[in-house]
């Protein structure tokens, strides 16, 4: 297997990246080869300073950066060279088996879409993010920002997304799936819920326990939280500001210090015909670390096929 | 000045409510007469009990009571003799100055716009809360949930209706409103925030800033925080959540202490023609205490005409 990496992307990028491909180079099994996608020089260098042989790796060099402000849809196409690009196309011609970047968000959706293409019956594929719970372990959140704006038929795709994510990589047993809304019964919310409430209710695809509310995002109500890309990404950057709140504050809790995203490594693309993560703009080593091995764990789980099944 | 309060209202009332009401007696000065709106009977019970005199209070009798449960429009119309209904004819009628309760929040919603009814001009009013930033003081988060679905005109509007209430009850000085977005600049957003934002920035009745996101709504880029109710529902309970775990993980902190709700008394209903409070449903004499106050403040404000003027 050949995990691909853009060591260029991130905001402490390429040191931060080739850091983080060292600690995942070291833990990666025989047969499971990290690529690493940029610009080669920088990364020897770096890879020498810390007596870190290169030959744990495989190199693909490439000239250009999408920066972290540029306009995704036009940068891709204006860069063919860049990682991100270069990381795409290595991703559909086979050369790589998974590809992860802490770089452009949009970019990447952008990529994604272009190159490896969305899964035959998925409208719109969406990204994930995980939330700590008080009882322990962590809750999927899904769209956390790829769709702003949403039609109904999408958020029950989302709910088998999430649901096949919770189990093929994290092992949860029929994960409950939730609709996240404004109150618990079944006629709240807004016009969005209202509709996709009863085409959750009916698809048989996931194991449907209602709506929760956003006090239940850190209980044990469900183990998807389904929301439009606009709730779901206010509601990420709220639980990312509390964990930065809880570092100012001292606050030494093992559910605080479960926030941390980078023990999670990214956010997955969902519904996409590959292995996809996007790390956090200011990812760290471990946090790059983490991102590597959520997308080998992706590519190694099959859940691309088992999405496939689903929406066959 | 009449105060008005529902004592029927809320989880733990009428014991929790008129507790409350005891506490808001000893403090508001001559002129400022509180009067319960309820069972007069177990009111001058719990009085007795407390060795408080009832004779520091107005009664208005009530026999019915609307269940925190009910469908709000049915119950308001079919329970002409509850404490909610008449507690608004009293606010119609000139018999009180302000009124507030515990009770069922879709209630006092429809009993405000059928009785005193919604400002001319206003297209429909909105709710606020309190949310505490780190550096001190808060915020004030509009629509918290009146309006799960918002057209793009609602929200200047609801900035509009929070800047005077920052103004006018809390004294803030040229209150800097901003739109909850998922990015910072002008055109990130759904299609919702697209709209809006163009709105906001030519709106010469407030001090627009721009966009915030999650994580900054507990810093200091901004005094008034302008979204549509299904957002602001989901961020208020997420934050309500947050004090929910600082209380059960023993976090001794003043910026977590400034989540309590009970401090803040309660969501005002902005844009109708009378100062109305809805308390939270678990209110506790401390903060039924502190919504009577609310509602006093915003008699005393003038925030009512203020609105007016602005709507004019």
């Amino acid at each position: 297997m050949k995990i691909g990496l853009d060591i260029m992307g991130g905001d402490f990028a390429p040191k931060a990246t080739v850091l983080g491909a060292i600690e995942a180079a070291k833990i990666l099994p025989e047969g499971q080869q990290l690529v690493l996608i940029g610009d080669k020089d920088v990364a020897l260098s770096i890879l020498q300073e810390n007596n870190f042989s290169a030959e744990n790796f495989e190199f693909v060099h490439t000239t250009e950066v999408i920066g972290m402000g540029e306009h995704p849809a036009k940068a891709v196409i204006k860069k063919p060279g860049s990682s991100i690009s270069v990381g795409f196309q290595l991703l559909k011609d086979g050369g790589i088996d998974a590809f992860s970047s802490a770089g452009n968000t949009g970019a990447m959706l952008v990529g994604s879409v272009l190159s490896v293409k969305t899964i035959e019956g998925v409208i719109r594929p969406a990204m994930s993010t995980n939330v700590p719970k008080l009882t322990g372990g962590f809750g999927i959140l899904v769209d956390v920002g790829a769709n702003a704006d949403c039609k109904p038929e999408y958020l029950p795709q989302f709910g088998v997304l999430g649901s096949l994510f919770a189990e093929s990589v994290y092992g949860m047993v029929s994960p409950r799936v939730s609709l996240l809304n404004i109150g618990e019964e079944e006629e709240k919310g807004n016009a969005l819920c209202q509709a996709v409430y009863p085409l959750m209710k009916e698809n048989k695809n996931f194991n449907f326990v209602g709506n929760i509310e956003g006090r239940d995002l850190f209980s044990d109500h469900a183990d998807v939280y389904v929301t439009d890309g606009f709730t779901g990404n206010v509601a990420l950057k709220m639980a990312e500001s509390f964990y930065v709140i809880s570092l100012k504050k001292q606050i030494k809790d093992e559910f605080f210090a479960r926030f941390n995203y980078e023990q999670y490594g990214g956010s997955p693309i969902l519904g996409i015909n590959a292995p996809v993560v996007v790390g956090h703009g200011i990812s760290s080593p471990e946090a790059i670390k983490n991102m590597v091995l959520l997308s080998r764990d992706m590519a190694q789980s099959g859940l691309v096929e088992k999405i496939k099944n689903a929406f066959q």
